[in-house]
């Protein structure tokens, strides 16, 4: 059994209650407390050593990397962070100064969003550091976007550029808080995901999760520079539009809106975020499926790529 | 540098907003989010493989140990569970019995307290079992029971039988929620902690964080028959008295109240909890410190156990 064959057998039955609006299965929980007009988001999310980063990673990259995942699943849901704590598993003789890094990291990003640090455990893990935050957040009840609201017709949007992450970006990404809590103020945005497996995979989450499917346009894919570079300079890397198509961790929220609001929100983004780009990559459809068109004509995408038929 | 003095490093400054009327320093963090006349409550603990339990526990005792921990840390502050979110890191080739099962005990403990399980991370950590959860709880704002509440004259209770833990209630405890909604729907608590270091080192918190001392008397304190067995078993162990005081894990709720209301409590105690013992062990001083009287007189009470002068 692999790792998500269980979790989808560990979260068949897990216990709810009444404060539950959407467990498991989003970018974050979402949660009915009685704040009035608003819910409450919640999110865990882990970084290990050797697996998210490396013992030479810069500290300061290591602690923001850990807090701005969970920030982009705040954004993810249209939300505003609040508050978090934070598990750290440490070897018996840990650096300190080390460890003081990454919690420097950890606060830089946190104070940028007005996020406070409220507790935190710290436990022994022998053989490497582990940093598990959870953080809580807020959102207006009518301005909570989840991955199931896709429309037939809507524009399928993703920010920034797609692909080559690890070569540096998926350690200072800019998790985009500003830009989804504008979205959902000026917008009415359908469904919403943030990339953290890739957009072939990730965009299988609003498709199954909003009962439709889409066509995407490979030549409206944006690709990144890295994804390019490393193309060009290793001739085993994938071609770039593959790679932006599968790459994780890219940390940019892809999100659907009605199409007839499409041209307006690229107009206001420019003036809004001329910093940042936002490419509109295709539409839902009622059919259900993910299929990419480009110049070798229209063929299904896969979590992994295209899927070649007759395969 | 140890692990004390390093979290006392990293928590010295803290980012922080308006929501924080708590942050780390009690059993939970108490945040206002604007329910009407709750706050919130969150927490985060960990338990990690060969540290808190080994390979060959019960798994379904892992899990219950899991969350129980933290259900005990909101029990501390009076309040009530809702919802947790679980990091588990896993060695690549786990056991997915093992796991679901360590899962189960999760599930029913959190059926128990009407508790969500709302999210969840699973990540690598190639070596050992770790289970990071983080809970949400809520508390009326006039029953949040804080360490620094303690009055001079206050009564000071403790639950349960202390001492020996390790033998294996630490595996199986019942976090003492319903023990602490009664006591603040019924009684003033002036401050509360749930045991998790030991009397001798936890009780420090409420003497410090109340800015007062306390004596209480040894022949008063519940011992465990575990640490009375133990202690007759080795010639190496702990007396009784001694790992009453100062063994780890034994999640009883150590409190004050007004000591007018001392007798009271006993009485109405016993009628709710016939099973679970209240032992009043002392009562709060003006004068700072920490003593113990018992048939060799008093003495100061350390971390460790009696301070004996001189020494």
């Amino acid at each position: 059994m692999n790792e998500f064959e269980l979790i989808s057998q560990l979260t068949q039955s897990l216990p709810t209650n009444s404060s539950v609006m959407q467990s498991v299965g989003d970018d974050c929980a979402v949660l009915d407390l009685g704040i009035p007009g608003k819910f409450l988001l919640f999110k865990t999310d882990a970084v290990v050593e050797g697996i998210h980063f490396l013992n030479t990673t810069e500290p300061e990259k290591i602690g923001h990397k850990a807090l701005a995942r969970c920030l982009s699943d705040i954004a993810a849901m249209g939300g505003m962070a609040n508050s978090a704590v934070i598990t750290i598993g440490l070897p018996k003789h840990f650096d300190a100064g080390f460890v003081k890094r990454i919690y420097a990291g950890i606060n830089i990003l946190a104070t940028r969003f007005q996020v406070a640090i409220v507790g935190g455990e710290t436990t022994t893990n022998p053989e490497r550091i582990l940093i598990s935050i959870a953080l809580l957040g807020t959102v207006e009840k009518e301005k909570c976007v989840l991955r199931s609201g896709a429309k037939t017709g809507d524009a399928v949007f993703v920010t920034g550029e797609l692909g080559g992450s690890l070569c540096g970006k998926h350690l200072d990404f800019e998790p985009r808080l500003p830009e989804a809590r504008w979205l959902v103020e000026n917008f009415t945005v359908s469904s919403m995901i943030d990339l953290s497996d890739g957009l072939a995979g990730d965009f299988r989450h609003i498709l199954n999760g909003s009962k439709v499917g889409s066509q995407i346009l490979g030549s409206a894919i944006p690709i990144s520079r890295d994804a390019k570079v490393q193309a060009r300079a290793e001739s085993s890397a994938k071609p770039p539009l593959l790679a932006a198509l599968t790459d994780g961790e890219d940390f940019e929220l892809l999100f659907t809106v009605r199409s007839r609001d499409a041209v307006l929100l690229i107009d206001k983004w420019k003036e809004q975020f001329p910093n940042v780009k936002l490419s509109c990559i295709g539409k839902i459809l009622s059919k259900p499926g993910l299929t990419i068109r480009d110049k070798n004509g229209v063929r299904e995408l896969g979590v992994k790529g295209f899927v070649h038929f007759g395969e």
